[in-house]
């Protein structure tokens, strides 16, 4: 009995912080301190905000009853409101996913956990988590962006988060799109072919009639992809000059697209930018996420981690 | 002579500062502390480095003989190498220029002065100049674009001048270019069709047959450039999320260009960014140069105030 008091009073003294990924598709939600120190993790199907919150708020309050939930930290699709001194700081704005428009996120679990609670993009919590365990480690300027159902960018510039008037929307760059050569009007509901119209998820099943986990290695589908992949990239090199690329999402798990990537970006750039990262060193350059599948809800306990820190008392 | 004495000694004691806008075209040189407290100003043709760095420093010594010059601030053209690890820190690098490529710059003008030097690219300089008595003045997060013999983009994130693994160059984005619609193929060395190549002055000379100052304001190449501007600061928005885009340089003298850009970029966005700063307000978002004309210059002198600070004993 005397054994497990102690052992019960060590895990109470342990200091835990809870990370959420909030995606359009599934939430996952996990307790813990870092990549190797997870106590619990779980994931759920995105339905109704109602819903989704509310098992996000379940899931820490049953930790919270025995264990000391320092802070949490939520990485949100959007496009979410981050201006601390909005209304509507903390909401999601003006997503199309139906029933998500204009939905308060971090005001509901800030309340119902009554711990401080850290807020920012899931591609900007990626980045916080592979900043602080991953790829980027060290680094001051890079971007972290994710490839799947949609096309997003966060990252960091001399060693803080992007954020400025919104923050970024990468995906929505406009790039060049050879009509002859790919007939495929783009599916971006608000601008046609732009960076993701043409190159998510939708634009694969859209243009090939397959989704991407569908598509062989040897499949044209890929020599197309990484074009537009690399004008992207080459884009965001040239305005934020970054030290490295971090790349995770669906789509990228096709790792045969790295190298066509790269090779892309070097010809697109063109020997212009006389860098060793960019001419010698590219395969340490554009890089997958080291955090896996698992960079957003780590980056999310980063970000808790970081937002216990400001609220010290 | 006691009068004059007391005059002269004030004058010594009053802090001075060096501006050196380096333009691959022309050079201006300022001493100075604010917009309205420059002592003196020169400008001459760009030559070879040689003599060009030698006037410069010849114009900041002939002060140092009775003044106390603090520091020096040089805006340069590019590339530059930024890095201050590098051995080849405060070089101009590969610019076509002929002449120019590997100049060492920065440790030439260091060495004769002897003063602190601060470094940076000319749109950077430009953007602390407007931060610092201009249109940035209070933003945390924006971006300065030249539009002129080339495109050049510099700016702040988080209230930090944008460096990176090398530093941006706004102007060799690849934007969508219709062929059947303009035909002209770029005039960029190194990629043809980006954003430079097909906006700044050689293209409007090159597409057109005049350059930009002979084309009156209801020519049709306006609307192509604008389209071309929009296209371009489009992708900066969703890249940077800046909080204001200020433009300056030749070609944005022909202030129809303003109106025009504003309206191509809001259509751009097609309401994706839901922000008043561009929904409603976007007179005061794309602006142009506070500073005009002497932003380049005023920003090297900013930032040779901000090298002294740094250097203070």
């Amino acid at each position: 009995m005397a054994c497990l008091s102690t052992c019960l009073e060590e895990e109470v003294r342990m200091p835990l912080y809870g990370g959420v990924e909030a995606g359009g598709t599934r939430f996952v939600c996990a307790i813990g301190s870092s990549p190797d120190k997870l106590e619990a993790q779980v994931s759920f199907t995105t339905t109704t905000p109602d819903e989704t919150i509310g098992r996000t708020i379940a899931f820490f309050q049953q930790y919270q009853r025995r264990e000391s939930l320092l802070a949490v930290g939520i990485g949100s699709f959007g496009p979410v409101d981050l201006n601390p001194t909005s209304p509507k700081f903390g909401y999601i704005t003006t997503t199309p996913k139906p029933g998500w428009a204009n939905t308060e996120f971090y005001g509901r679990i800030s309340r119902a956990l009554a711990v401080p609670v850290g807020f920012d993009t899931d591609v900007n919590a990626a980045a916080l988590g592979e900043a602080t365990w991953g790829a980027a480690k060290g680094l001051e300027t890079f971007i972290y962006m994710t490839v799947g159902t949609g096309i997003g960018g966060g990252g960091m510039v001399n060693g803080q988060l992007l954020h400025g008037l919104l923050h970024p929307e990468m995906g929505h760059l406009r790039l060049p799109h050879n009509l002859d050569q790919d007939p495929y009007p783009g599916a971006c509901p608000f601008h046609g072919d732009c960076f993701e119209g043409l190159a998510a998820g939708p634009a694969l099943l859209g243009r090939w009639g397959h989704r991407a986990e569908e598509l062989p290695a040897d499949h044209p589908a890929w020599r197309l992809e990484a074009h537009y992949l690399a004008l992207g990239l080459a884009n965001l090199i040239c305005t934020l000059s970054p030290q490295r690329i971090i790349l995770g999402g669906g789509i990228m798990q096709q790792m045969a697209l790295f190298q066509m990537v790269r090779r892309n970006v070097q010809q697109l750039l063109n020997g212009y930018l006389q860098v060793p990262a960019i001419l010698q060193q590219i395969d340490q350059y554009i890089v997958p996420a080291a955090l896996g599948n698992r960079a957003g809800v780590l980056g999310a306990i980063a970000l808790a981690k970081k937002t216990a820190q400001v609220n010290r008392p």
